[in-house]
C-alpha cells in the first residue's frame, strides 16, 4: 500500500528533448513542460484499469488532457532558479495541479457553481454524477499528497516534509478553501477592493504561491531575500491571474475560455471589471506585470521563465 | 503562513495527569486520551474567531464535541507500544481524526447518504449549508495533513514522511475514497462476502489501520516482523469494527447511535447481517476479537490498550 521501499526517479520523454532548461525558445518550453506534466500526471495518477475503475477513470478525466497548466510551469519556471532535480520539481508541480484539478472539480458542483462545462468537455459530475465528483476531488487532494511524499533520491527530507506543509496550507482554510469560502459569503455583497484582493488571494493566490515556491524549494532551502524576492512574484502574478480572469470573463465568450462566459455578473459577483471597470483593469494588470518582472530580477537570466510566465498570464486570452 | 520558525510540542491538560500510559484502568485512560484529543483538535484547528469565520466554525462544529474517538485511540495505544513522544502520537492523533471527520461531512451530504443526525446533532450541510459542508471537509483534510506535517522535535523526519505518506494512501482512492466508491457501486447490488470485505478493508479499514501504523511509527520505524502482527491486528479490528456496525444498524434505535439506524436495510445495501444473519455475524465478530488478541500477543504487556481496544471495538453499543 505505501511505497516505503522504492525510490522514484523523474519521467522522462521519449522524443529526446533532454530537458526543460536546454529550450531557448518560450514556447517550446512550455509545450515540452506541459507535455512532462502531461506524462507525469499520467504515470502517478491511480491505472483507470485499478479497481475502483469508475473513481479512477473519473479522476484521469478530471485531471488529464486539458488545463493550460499555469502552475505546473510556475513550479518548473521557479525549479529552474536553483537547478532543481527533475524527480522533485515534476513531483512539486503534479501535487499542486492535482490540488487545482480537485478544486476545479468541486467548484463545478451544483452546491456550487453548478457549471455544466470545463475545459471544453463536460465536467466531473454532469459526465459521471455527484457522489463520485465529490469522491473525485476528495481522492485527487489524497493523491497530491501522496505524490508529494514520495521518497525522492537527493532531496533532504526535512526540506519535503516542509514542501509537504506548504501544500497543505495553501490548500487549506488559510488558503484556497478560504478564499472559496469569502467567495461564497460575497455573492450580493458590496467587496471593497481590499476584501476582493483578500479573497484571491487566497482563492487563486495561494496555490499560485505554492506551485512558485515548491518549484523552487525542490532546488535548496530558500534564503530569506530569495523567499522575499519570491513572495513579492507571487503577490503580483496572483492578482495579475484574477484581474484577467476577470477581463476574460466579462469580454471572451464561453468557446474561447472553454467555460461559461459572463457568470461573474450573471451571478452578481463583485470583480475588478465591476469595481474598476475594464480599462483600468487593464492598466492594473500590466504594472502588476512589472512588478512581477521587477520582483525576481536579483535573479538574473536564471529567472527568464518566470518573466515569461508573468507576461504569459496578462496576455493569455483564455 | 507556514510554521517553519516553530516547533511543536506536546498538548497539556491541566488537571494534574501526567500521561496516557500512567492509566492502569482502561476508562481512565480511555477518557484521558479522549480529552487529550479533544484539547489537540482544539489547539490544531483554526480559530472560531479567525477569517473566515463561518468556514472556521463549521470546521469545529464538524470535528468538535463528539464521537468515539476510535481513531486517536488506536494511534496512542499503539503509540505506548514504542513510547512514542506525546508531540507526534497526538499530531497522528488528531491528523486520522481529521481524515476520518471530513469523511463524514461528505458521507452525510444530500449527494451521497443524505444524512440529517449524525452524534446526535444536525449534520454540517443541515446547521450550515451544502456548499460550506463541502468546503468544510476539504479543508479538514488539508488540515490534517497540515497537523502531521509540523515540525516536530526529536522526530526523524524521514519517518515523518512516511507517516505522511501512509496517511495519504489511507485517504485516497487505494483506501477511504476508494471504499466509498465500491459502497456507491454496490446500492442494490449482490455482494460476494469477499466483496463485503474488500469495500470495508478500504471504506474504514484502510484508516483504522492507517490510525494504528501512524501511532506506532511515531514511536519508531518499524521492523518486518512488528509491522506483520500490527497489520494482522488492523485486518482483525477492521473487519470486527464493520461487522458490528452492521449489527448495530440492524438492532439498535437511531437516539442510541446518534444515527440514523437502519439505513443499510432501507437502502438495500449489502451488510454482513443481510449476508451472513445475526447470529453468525455475532460469532464472527467474536473470532474476531479474538485474531486482534493473538496478533499483537508477541507484545506481551505493552499491547494491553490494543486489546482492550479489540474489546471495545466489539463490545460496543453505539
Amino acid at each position: 500500500m505505501t511505497a516505503d521501499d522504492q525510490t522514484h526517479n523523474a519521467i522522462e520523454l521519449t522524443d529526446g528533448q533532454e530537458g526543460a532548461a536546454l529550450h531557448n525558445d518560450f514556447s517550446d518550453w512550455m509545450r515540452h513542460v506541459q507535455a512532462i506534466t502531461e506524462a507525469a500526471l499520467i504515470a502517478f495518477l491511480p491505472a483507470a484499469t485499478a479497481s475502483p475503475v469508475r473513481l479512477h477513470q473519473a479522476m484521469r478525466y478530471a485531471a488529464l488532457g486539458g488545463g493550460k497548466r499555469i502552475r505546473p510551469l510556475l513550479a518548473f519556471a521557479a525549479g529552474e532558479l536553483f537547478d532543481a532535480p527533475d524527480a522533485m520539481v515534476q513531483r512539486a508541480a503534479v501535487a499542486v495541479e492535482l490540488i487545482h484539478a480537485y478544486s476545479l472539480v468541486h467548484d463545478d458542483m451544483p452546491c456550487m457553481d453548478d457549471d455544466a462545462m470545463r475545459r471544453g468537455k463536460p465536467t466531473v459530475h454532469v459526465q459521471f454524477d455527484d457522489a463520485t465528483a465529490l469522491l473525485v476531488g476528495d481522492a485527487l487532494q489524497s493523491q497530491a499528497f501522496t505524490v508529494l511524499a514520495a521518497i525522492v533520491e537527493s532531496v533532504d527530507p526535512t526540506r519535503q516534509i516542509a514542501m509537504l506543509r506548504l501544500l497543505a496550507d495553501a490548500a487549506g482554510s488559510a488558503g484556497m478553501c478560504g478564499g472559496q469560502a469569502i467567495d461564497l459569503d460575497s455573492v450580493g455583497v458590496h467587496l471593497s477592493l481590499d476584501a476582493l484582493e483578500l479573497m484571491h488571494r487566497l482563492k487563486t493566490g495561494a496555490l499560485l504561491r505554492a506551485s512558485v515556491l515548491l518549484g523552487a524549494t525542490s532546488g535548496k532551502t530558500l534564503s530569506r531575500p530569495e523567499t522575499q524576492a519570491l513572495e513579492a512574484y507571487c503577490t503580483a502574478i496572483g492578482l495579475a491571474f484574477q484581474v484577467v480572469d476577470d477581463i476574460l470573463d466579462a469580454t471572451a465568450d464561453s468557446a474561447t475560455l472553454g467555460k461559461t462566459a459572463g457568470k461573474d455578473a450573471a451571478n452578481n459577483k463583485p470583480t475588478y471589471v465591476s469595481i474598476l471597470g475594464l480599462t483600468e483593469s487593464e492598466k492594473l494588470a500590466d504594472k502588476l506585470r512589472n512588478d512581477a518582472h521587477a520582483a525576481v530580477a536579483p535573479f538574473g537570466d536564471k529567472a527568464r521563465r518566470l518573466r515569461e510566465l508573468a507576461d504569459l498570464i496578462v496576455q493569455r486570452k483564455a
